[in-house]
């Protein structure tokens, strides 16, 4: 097919790759053995980055299109790719086992050399977290932010946060999701209860059964239902819209039909990578802990402070795993209409 | 050796172990088939934990001997089982994968069914906590405990709480670290600084040349410094003594000397299984966010509340972490004198 | 729902649980520390094992009815209880570490007390591989299998070996994919190559696509290809019939289709199973020789010997893992009529 | 310290890195999707082979040195080398998770423009092999090898197993351990047997006592114990000496020894290196068996072939894992005399 042959080093181009490790500690005149170990992990995790951004920009050019044909295989690449995304997640959390083999004395030993570099700088960690869905807003730390980064990668950076996010694009396609506005679906489906405001027959059955499954202590969970759910005005602050969340709570319920197999997986995906991602900040704030304790990281933050402030804000699909506050048992369930069933079969 | 010839299913009562799984969801007339994983993956965290404390218990036992030997393989055993420990416990989250393929809605099938248990119930890994080092006061959610567990079990761990736990024993072994009070190792230091107040030579010099290693952000950690490691009276809230700190910090300074490789690898283990508790803990939090989201739990706590609490009280090795703020740059290390070196030496 | 309260030591059976560890080093007099560890590790597995069968259980009722209905959640069922299965079989192999901390002079320390016990005499994991499919001639060590089991076992496990195995219910299960068989959906289909033999055109096609895309090297495969999808007579060994080799092929090569999509996850989880199994095998391999080298196992058995040999034998699912030998690029594939992707679709 | 501010991606070199993405399939204008996790995944494995080399070659530099100074960090730092590469295979394992993510559709999609390269022209992991003891003799396929390396490459290769590996190493490190070549050490060891021929009388009972140990079937095992460890002359292929052999027994006999822990630690952390790569292995064979079956490589080699064979042939260290073989129970060892005890401890 080719007229050239191939070569493994060549072709991954091992050269560059290979040549990309310049101790600074070197260079200053006392090498410091792990420095080599600090440079190679931190370019591994670049590599990954690369990989998952590549693997975003994939999904995301499929989910941003207006219809997603269930006839074709694009939905299962989405759930089959945020499935790669979280495997390399989990590596990723494993890998830092490889850098807690350097103590706080080995890391001594050049740590003072690398000022003011400082891990915050990797652009390609934020741009992540910007493509999956956190704003600027949400960001801990935002001060820190733009002291840190170089004018060209916060350019960069706020470009992709002013584009549609996977979170957004999911928002969009959960509210694209037809069976509640097409009345043929339920003239067969036969109300529990009678019907509340102007909900839907089948929230308003739902919505008296929630209400009603709600054990001691957990009372106060009804007003935020109905305002999650059936609110007119979501706060400014929400991702999900009340019609994307009906969408997606839909889905978790009625799983079983075929039709919500791979959407069901998909918003379980989403749960896994902020699972995984929060992980790895997780790891990240008890490793920086037992490196420098309490002294200041070498890009001059408060090491463990920025981690930890972004571990508890940074969670992007929050308002997707709050959903399953929400749920009844499945013996509870209303029970479909035929030709909706239908519908969601093959 | 022995009369009788042993059987595997004999051996490992496999009868008992085996017919030890009684599904409420059963009993109650709705079998729920994921039952069956809830039970057993909570057995199997019960086995281990049974592992975990019959390896603290040997632990202490060689950790309260007034003197430990140096020539025997004692301190070694105990550095070998805090890695066992360690090892369960990465076993122990990664169990977490299987709990996960649980879904919010398979776990409501039976859910019910099991009010008031919760896992807050495991005295195992209560009295786990509390034989590390984990005092009452020090607990997260002082009242629920009182009220979840039963009076046999509150009893249990009290007296458990009673006894000097591994924290303690560390404490008091590394105060028996002898070096600083036998003059005949100090005869040949050279003393870096003027001595100051009634430090030690050494201690003076360290103190000088820590302060001198503070960078910008960082001064404020003298003080901390001086109060830690010099302090008069410690606050009765610490757990490790001046003393005790000046010891683990020489032994991570200058754990390249044979004879501190052992109490270095020592503390290190603490550390991790520190490591893995949280870490445990935080993927727990995580997995009940999922699985139940706001609701509350089957013992009727806040569900996800005491595990977060729990998550930010229960480091029990976070004094030895902090020590690692007091560090200095090997190559500004004072130099011991050859006695001492030789004492450390084989 | 229930009237009496539930409590997690009485849910779970701990007095039974906790109260099955009796160390024989004990019993004999010269207790051996880590015997614990040997029978607690042991009862995990057994515990996990008792878990994979009662999912295999479940999976084989399904998979045993005569249709499984696309309309409901049964397929989807069956994924996703392989996948756990596969879950706790990566936690199964991880748990190996465990047991490598012991190390081979510690075990020595109670290795005779056990005599003739051995692993070999865990009728559940025996079970396990029976019920997915291994019969006792493709066993290794079939005689000594004969004189290690307990006559009862050795019944119980025959009688799994009379019944339809999953892999007899998987190859079932192919052999009555439509498709082929109806000719409604092949109206439309154009041939890209004169028909050959008494082939479905479909497949005439593909064979003459896969035999040009044979490399140098390659051309070997082209026979057993012509044997093992269109051979008359399958060899008696053969676990899947021609007829099943095609389904899952075309499962394989089509599975972007929504329909196809659960079956070729279903296929990809026996293959996880067979893999993990097999990494278990072999970590388990490499540890007994670790631990008692070429010495013979407690059962009597050459210890490594059966392992090595079970690790080469016993991988269930070989001829669906076999087929990938047996796919073309996605760019030459037959493209398929409108009536069978409607039909594949929703 | 240093003049010039270090900026994150400057100092990781990330244009270098990341540019270094080429598609094959983009080039010859069919862009494959997942050729880009390919290329990544093989950069990230060898970023991860230059970290191994790295700190092999500094353990070598250490274990060739004449004498290693028991009272400095020296063998320590060896261990914990060691210790760290073993964590990184551990994550090299890991990761094939991710390539695992790629399907053989998948993989067919761009497989053909990679002819003829193939990951075993990767010189780098061919070079670990032999710095760590491999020889040309020893590998499996080497014609193959001929065939397909660069002539750099292996000149290269062949300049490394000209100089001593670390097996030489360890053996000639072993040889020089002095014990029993100082007959002040057992002036005061009681001899439980007579002497037999010209062996040290520890070796004339630890003879015996290993031959009164062995049980049925064991009985083979005396003679190779009496070869491998008293032999005069040991067969050319082998690596260690006789002398070394009874080095490395002894120090795994009396570990307990504060002297002897290092030199345990180092011999176990050989044998953990060993399972690593031996699992890496065995996991690729799988992975390569799913992915191609019994198609050829696209280095037109067997595929599977090759790496089933090196799979079997390419353990390094198992001359010093076969050692387990012939270990006694701890309570049947001889007694040292005081004088040994007291060197082997402070």
């Amino acid at each position: 097919m080719q007229t050239k042959e191939v070569h493994y080093s060549d072709y991954l181009r091992l050269d560059q790759i290979l040549n990309a490790q310049v101790m600074e500690s070197e260079l200053q005149g006392a090498p410091a053995h792990d420095e080599m170990l600090f440079i190679i992990i931190h370019q591994a995790y670049e590599l990954w980055f690369k990989q998952i951004l590549f693997e975003i920009d994939s999904i995301a050019e499929i989910m941003g299109r207006e219809i997603i044909n269930d006839n074709s295989p694009e939905l299962q690449t989405v759930v089959h790719r945020l499935g790669r995304i979280d495997t390399i997640l989990k590596v990723a959390v494993h890998q830092i086992d490889i850098l807690e083999t350097m103590t706080p004395m080995d890391f001594l030993d050049f740590r003072d050399f690398l000022r003011p570099a400082s891990g915050f700088q990797s652009w390609q960690f934020k741009i992540t977290e910007a493509k999956l869905g956190l704003r600027f807003p949400e960001r801990f730390g935002q001060e820190y932010y733009i002291s840190q980064l170089r004018p060209e990668h916060i350019t960069l950076i706020k470009s992709v946060e002013g584009k549609p996010s996977l979170l957004d694009l999911v928002n969009e396609w959960l509210e694209r999701m037809p069976f509640f506005e097409q009345p043929e679906y339920w003239t067969g489906y036969e109300p529990l209860f009678p019907a509340s405001g102007n909900k839907h027959p089948f929230w308003s059955d739902y919505s008296a059964i929630y209400a009603s499954s709600l054990v001691e202590g957990e009372t106060a969970n009804r007003q935020p239902f109905e305002n999650l759910f059936f609110g007119e005005e979501s706060p400014t602050e929400r991702r999900l819209s009340a019609k994307a969340c009906r969408a997606a709570l839909f889905i978790m319920l009625y799983r079983g039909y075929p039709l919500l197999q791979a959407p069901f997986r998909l918003l379980n995906n989403l749960l896994e990578i902020d699972e995984q991602l929060s992980t790895w900040r997780f790891r990240h704030v008890n490793m920086v802990t037992r490196m420098i304790g309490m002294r200041t990281g070498t890009g001059g933050s408060s090491g463990r402070g920025y981690l930890q402030g972004a571990l508890d804000k940074h969670y992007i699909f929050r308002e997707v795993a709050a959903l399953s506050s929400y749920l009844i048992e499945r013996r509870r369930l209303p029970r479909l209409s035929k030709e909706l069933e239908e519908r969601l079969g093959f």
